[in-house]
């Protein structure tokens, strides 16, 4: 927290996306005989995994276990998974879209707010809780592709074609994430993290364009509630526009040097990077030297979070990672 | 050709990645009733693709129809489709890397060279032949993953965990590309482009360590022999480091904006790109509106080949691929 603030600490701070995750064989365990989306509804099991990994990797946040495209419920669609996520109504004509709800109260997540509440009651109390929503690009494209994507054919006919209507579709998407963010605060998140995992796909002026008054929006509604940290992954050069959204923190993904990212958006914010997660195939020496570059890139500058430039892969082995907090611990000790 | 050597003309010159492709209804018919890997074999099918998408769009380059992943054969590999390509032995262990050929002829590719005869044989000879070739960090992850991959696990691994083996692997891949290229100018094409679709996967650090000395190398044996096109997906952030490889083009992705994507790799290189291919669905005054938005990247300045930022899809309609043919030239007019 006082790195999002960017206060000097005594070492780099670490957590990891999706550190709970299939790589690690206490989650697969509790994972196990469960189908994806009862197991996200169980607040009971997401409460435990949530706490597990914090506890197992020794990092500096629990990261609440819940999944993106959830709050695409309350705005209308109908959500399964097979086994990513998969819209059943996708928005596809313009009635589709005229049809997505404006949600004022999202009690229909209920199941999250259990999960906060249940991991705040276990956490120790020097350990923050980070909440987790998308932003509006990427749970767009879900409901309009249907599920994920490779070229977003759909998202795009309707952003360039209707843009009056792509945009009152974003505004509804963006206030939505906003009350439950906001709620996931309130019920005992100390920050968030919201993702835009597919905005890669747009131009620099496309995201301006389509996209950047929307996830600003989002980020102005919430801040007052509590520190946001804002991801975008698969576009380097998106990076100046972000800057622009407001967030306390950029996270930034692999492909770019930290030392550059971190001066793109600027100094005057937090910054949470940056390396490849497939450092973590490597041998111990190789991986050393990488997070060494990492933290080299940030120099000692207070507000800098140690993290992947992306998630967790199932194929990672649990003691590589337990191995890369204590690295991170080692080398940025003050 | 003038474009390529910066010299000045009368309008931007336009030619589009994967012009002779699925969404073209003349290539369907060509293209039904044969496999993939049978149809790459034809010279006399592949010839009459090529020669039928610069006609029927009225661009200014034929592209060779091959496909990228043919050069591994020579190398050692078994490539069939299903329906993208698949390596029936990939290179997982020490020993099968080192078990890969050095290739110092490339006639076993004849059927290329017998399409490039034929094409030029029936060409405009004011058109130019552009030929076409894969990058050593591409080529190497199909080697590697046995196909198209996500998180070049098996890949990263073999670059982080035996740098020594990598080089060794790079170097004979890139020096077997360049003697199919200059073949291919030596048999009839007029330039060639090299593609690192995958490399977009890598940070710059990586980029710089791993791949560039090879890219370099690859550009270097062909550039006496004919300009060279050198275009990556995936990382506007390699740029400064793309730069250094010396080709006389860049192509560059829709993920940068043109203007600053050229000032990055210098105005004393050839510029080829970079509309959005999803552009193309959208309606006519919006494609209108981001084609004079690339356009008025360039500025005029001689040495911008107008292109798309990355390959047409199968869903694109071929009228409106002639639009843009059309588009580009009336607003170009100088």
């Amino acid at each position: 927290m006082r790195t999002l603030r960017r206060e000097p600490t005594e070492r780099t701070p670490v957590w990891l996306m999706r550190q709970a995750g299939r790589y690690l064989p206490e989650y697969a365990a509790v994972r196990r005989g469960h189908a994806f989306e009862d197991f996200c509804k169980r607040p009971d099991l997401s409460a435990q995994v949530t706490l597990e990994a914090q506890a197992i990797l020794g990092v500096d946040a629990a990261i609440l276990f819940a999944d993106l495209p959830t709050i695409l419920e309350p705005l209308g669609f109908t959500l399964t998974y097979d086994p990513g996520p998969v819209i059943g109504n996708p928005a596809r004509s313009a009635a589709d879209v005229d049809a997505v709800k404006e949600v004022e109260d999202t009690s229909a997540l209920g199941f999250v707010y259990d999960t906060v509440r249940a991991v705040r009651k276990q956490l120790p109390a020097d350990i923050p809780l980070l909440g987790f929503g998308g932003c509006p690009f990427t749970l767009a494209s879900y409901a309009i592709e249907g599920g994920s994507s490779r070229h977003y054919e759909h998202t795009k006919r309707l952003m360039y074609g209707d843009p009056d209507r792509w945009h009152a579709f974003l505004g509804k998407i963006g206030r939505a994430v906003a009350v439950h963010l906001r709620r996931q605060l309130a019920e005992g998140c100390q920050a968030v993290q919201i993702f835009d995992s597919w905005a890669g796909a747009l131009s620099p002026g496309d995201y301006r364009r389509f996209v950047l008054p929307h996830t600003k929006a989002l980020v102005e509604a919430v801040r007052p509630h509590g520190p946001v940290i804002n991801f975008l992954t698969g576009n380097p050069a998106l990076l100046p526009a972000l800057a622009e959204c407001g967030a306390d923190c950029v996270g930034l993904d692999w492909r770019v040097d930290l030392a550059d990212g971190w001066a793109t958006v600027g100094h005057d914010v937090a910054i949470q990077g940056n390396l490849d997660p497939t450092a973590l195939y490597a041998p111990l020496p190789e991986l050393k030297r990488q997070t060494a570059a990492v933290l080299e890139g940030a120099a000692g500058r207070p507000g800098h979070i140690f993290n992947l430039g992306h998630g967790l892969l199932p194929t990672h082995d649990a003691e590589a990672v337990k191995g890369l907090v204590k690295l991170v611990a080692d080398l940025s000790a003050r």
